[in-house]
C-alpha cells in the first residue's frame, strides 16, 4: 500500500489548501484510491476537508464522503449546498445514496431529492428510504443486472452490456419472467463459457436463493455466510425482484453487530470510537458506572444488615470481594456463550437442557476453586468452620451466577430483546448483590449465628 | 430456505440409514446445499455422519466435510482410508485441501497426500501447506484466472476459459509478465463490454491492490475491508503472482477475530460453543476463574492489614464492594476500546496523548460518581469524615482504573501481545487489588488513623 497519512502529508495538502494551488491538490489527490482520501480528510480540519470534497470530482468525492466518519460527514454535508449534495448523490449506488440522505435532517432531505436530476435514481432511492434500515430492503440496492427467461442468449449479452454499465460487480446476473418474478440466475462465468443462441430460459439456473425484503440484516448475514454467498436477491412477498446485497455491506453489518456486543460486554451503551470526544465517552459510559453505583451501595446496605455477624468474624468480611467477583466473573463467561450461541443461531435444545448443563458445569467448577479456596483459609487461619462457610458459599455463588447468566439472555431472547445487554455490567452487578446476599446468609446458619 | 432441520428429517434420514436404502438417501439429499446437509450430519451419530459422507457423490461431501463442526470433521476422517480422504481433497480447492490435511495427524498427511492423483493439485497443496495459517499464504488458494499480458483479447477469452472450470468465483483476471510477476487486472465486466482484438497490454487496468504472502491474515482482512475488495492477489518478496484471497474466507477471519475478543473479554481462553461438552467448558472458563481466586484472596490479605480501622469504622467495610467492582467497570470499559481501536487500526496519536485523554474522562466520571456517593453515604450514615474518605477513594480508583485499563492493552501490543487478553478478568483482577489497597490507603489517611 503505498499511500501512507504521515505528518509531511499532512502538511503538504494543508499548504497546497491555504495556497489554493487547486491544479496541484488534483494532481497530487485525483488518482487515489477513495478509501485513503477519506482517511486524509479525517485528520483535516472541517474547512479544509470541505473545501477538498468541492474541489474533486464527484464520482471520487461521493465514496469519500461515504468512506469517511460519520460525524465528519455529517458536518461537511451542511456545508454543501443541495445541489452539491444531489450530484454526490447521482454518483452514488442507491444503497449508499439512500443511507446519504437518511442522515440529512428531514427538512433537507425534500430539497436533496428535488436536486437529484436522474428520475429513475430517485424513485429507486425514495423507495429504499422506506425500509427498515436494519431489514434487508435496507442493505439492498437496485442496481443489478437482470434479463428475460424469454430472451435468447445474444439479446441478453446485449441488455446486460448496458445494465452492467450502472452496476460496480456483476456476481450474478438475475432471470425474471414478464411479471419481474425471479426464476433463477446466470453467472457471467456461464455466459462466457456457453456460447450458443438457445433461449435463456434452457440456460439458466433455477436454484437461487434470495431473501425477502423485510428479511432482518442479521439473518441475512447469517443465510449469505451459511451458503458462502457473495450476493443475494431481494424478493417482495410475491417473489417480485426487488434489489440485490452483495457481502462487503454484510461484512460491515458483521463488524457492527460484533463491536455492538463486544461494548455491551464492557458496559458501553453507546458506539464510541477511541477518538470521539471526552463528552461522548462519558455518554455512553456513565450508564453503567451509575448502575455499578446503585448496586455498591444495595451490597453495603445488605452487608450493613450483618454488621454484629462480621463484628464477632471479621475474618468472613476479607472474602467479600472474593465473593463478588467470582459471581460477576462466572455469570458473564455463562452469559457470553449464551450471547455467542443465540448470534450464531447455534443454540440447540431447551432452555431446561441448557440450564442443567450450566449446573453441572458451575458444580465442576465451584468444587474445584472451592476445595482450592478451603485448604487455603485453613491453612491461613485455622478455622474449620470459618474455611467452611467461605467455601460452601462460594460454591452456591458460583452456581448461581451460572444460572442467572445463563437464564437472563435466554429469557431476554424470548421477549425479543438484545441479549448483549445481559453481559457486562448488568449480570455482574446483580450477581455481586446476589452472592453477597447468599454469602452472608449461608456464612450465618454454617456458624451457627 | 426451503430446507429446515427437524426432528422429523432427522428420524426420517436415520431411518432410511437402518434400512441401507442408498437409492432413497440419494434421491433425498443428493439435491441438497452442503451448508444444509453439513447441519443434518451435526445431528446424527458418527457412524450414520460417516455412512453419508461415504455415500454421496464426493463432488458434495467435500463441500459439507469442510462446512462441518471441526470435531465432527475430525471423527469422520478417522473413519475413512487414506484413498477416500484423498478423493475429497481432489474436489475441493487447494486452500481449503491444504486446510483440511493439517488437521490430520502427521503420519497420516503423506499417505494422504500420496494418494491425490492430480500432481498439480498436489504441489499446489504442499506449498500451502508451508505458509503460517494466520498469514496471507496459509488464506490464499492458488485458483485463480491468470493472463499474459502479450496476448491478444481473443486469446485471452479462450484460455480464460479452460482456467475458469477450475475457479469457482472468477471475481478479476490477473494480468502476469513473462516471469510471473503482476502487473495488473481484468475483470470480467471489462472482457464483455471490450470487443476488441488488441493486445492485453493495452487493455489491462495496472493500478491492482496486492498483499505479501507473509502478510498477517488480520491485516489482509483490514486491507480488503478498507478498499471493499472482493478478492486480492497474493504475491512473494520479488511480486511474483503466488495465489488469490476470496472475501468469504476474510468474512471467517473477521468473525474469529471478533468472537475470539468477545470470549476473551468474558475471561473464556479457549474457543468453546454453546454446544462443546462440559469438559471442554471446564478447560476454558477455570484459567481464569482461578486467576479471580487468586485476585479474592490477594485482596482478604490486603483487608486484614487494615483489621483494626475496619473495627472503628465497619462503614468502610460496606462499601468493599462497590470500590472494587467500580475499579473492575472502569477498567474493563477503557480497555475496551483500546482493544478495538487497536483491531481497527484507527487509534492516532501517541500513548500519553490516549492517557490524558482517559485522565480527563476518568475525573468528569468520577467527579460525577464521587459526588453522588458522598450525598448518599452522608445521608445514610450523617458522618461528614467517613463520607469524605468514601468519596476520595471512589475518584481515585476510578482515575486509576481508567489510567491501568488504557496502559496495559496497549502496552500489550506494543510487546506484540495479543492486546484483547488484557480485557475481562485480567483487568478486573487486577484493579480489584489495588481498587481496595488505594480504598484504604486513602481512608487511613483522610480519617486520620
Amino acid at each position: 500500500m503505498p499511500f501512507e497519512i504521515t505528518n509531511e502529508l499532512i502538511e503538504q495538502v494543508t499548504s497546497l489548501i491555504q495556497q489554493r494551488d487547486d491544479k496541484a491538490i488534483l494532481a497530487f489527490l485525483g488518482e487515489e484510491h477513495y478509501a485513503d482520501i477519506a482517511e486524509l480528510l479525517d485528520e483535516l480540519s472541517l474547512d479544509e476537508a470541505t473545501y477538498i470534497i468541492k474541489l474533486l470530482d464527484s464520482e471520487l468525492t461521493s465514496d469519500v464522503l461515504m468512506e469517511i466518519d460519520e460525524d465528519v460527514r455529517e458536518k461537511i454535508l451542511k456545508n454543501l449546498s443541495a445541489k452539491e449534495i444531489a450530484e454526490e448523490l447521482e454518483e452514488l449506488d442507491t444503497d449508499d445514496a439512500a443511507d446519504m440522505i437518511a442522515e440529512l435532517p428531514e427538512e433537507r432531505q425534500e430539497k436533496v431529492i428535488s436536486e437529484i436530476e436522474d428520475e429513475e435514481h430517485v424513485k429507486d432511492i425514495v423507495e429504499l428510504l422506506t425500509y427498515d434500515e436494519d431489514s434487508a430492503g435496507g442493505l439492498m440496492a437496485k442496481e443489478l443486472v437482470k434479463v428475460n427467461e424469454n430472451w435468447d442468449v445474444l439479446r441478453c449479452v446485449r441488455e446486460m452490456r448496458a445494465q452492467a454499465e450502472n452496476v460496480t460487480r456483476v456476481h450474478s446476473i438475475y432471470v425474471v419472467d414478464d411479471n419481474d418474478t425471479l426464476k433463477g440466475r446466470l453467472s457471467l462465468k456461464d455466459l462466457l463459457v456457453t456460447s450458443t443462441k438457445a433461449p435463456i430460459s434452457e440456460v439458466y439456473i433455477p436454484k437461487v436463493d434470495s431473501v425477502n425484503v423485510h428479511e432482518k440484516a442479521e439473518d441475512v448475514a447469517l443465510i449469505m455466510q451459511k451458503y458462502d454467498l457473495e450476493a443475494i436477491p431481494v424478493v417482495d412477498n410475491d417473489h417480485k425482484l426487488m434489489g440485490r446485497i452483495t457481502i462487503d455491506d454484510i461484512v460491515d453489518v458483521i463488524k457492527e453487530e460484533a463491536e455492538k456486543d463486544y461494548q455491551l460486554a464492557a458496559g458501553i451503551t453507546e458506539d464510541v470510537e477511541a477518538d470521539d470526544t471526552v463528552w461522548e465517552h462519558t455518554r455512553a459510559r456513565l450508564p453503567w458506572l451509575f448502575l455499578g453505583l446503585i448496586g455498591g451501595v444495595g451490597a453495603a446496605t445488605i452487608m450493613s444488615g450483618f454488621e454484629e455477624m462480621i463484628e464477632k468474624h471479621v475474618i468472613l468480611f476479607f472474602f467479600t470481594p472474593l465473593i463478588a467477583a467470582m459471581a460477576g466473573n462466572v455469570g458473564v463467561q455463562s452469559s457470553a456463550i449464551i450471547v455467542q450461541g443465540l448470534a450464531n443461531n447455534d443454540l440447540k435444545g431447551s432452555i431446561g437442557n441448557r440450564l442443567l448443563k450450566e449446573f453441572s458445569l458451575s458444580i465442576v467448577n465451584g468444587l474445584i476453586l472451592s476445595i482450592l479456596l478451603f485448604v487455603f483459609t485453613w491453612f491461613l487461619y485455622g478455622n474449620i468452620l470459618t474455611s467452611s462457610a467461605i467455601s460452601i458459599s462460594l460454591l452456591a455463588v458460583i452456581i448461581m451466577a451460572g444460572i442467572i447468566g445463563t437464564f437472563i439472555p435466554l429469557f431476554l431472547d424470548k421477549r425479543g430483546i438484545d441479549p448483549a445487554i445481559a453481559t457486562g455490567p448488568f449480570i455482574t452487578t446483580s450477581n455481586d448483590i446476589f452472592g453477597i446476599l447468599i454469602y452472608f446468609w449461608i456464612a450465618k446458619s454454617v456458624l451457627g449465628i
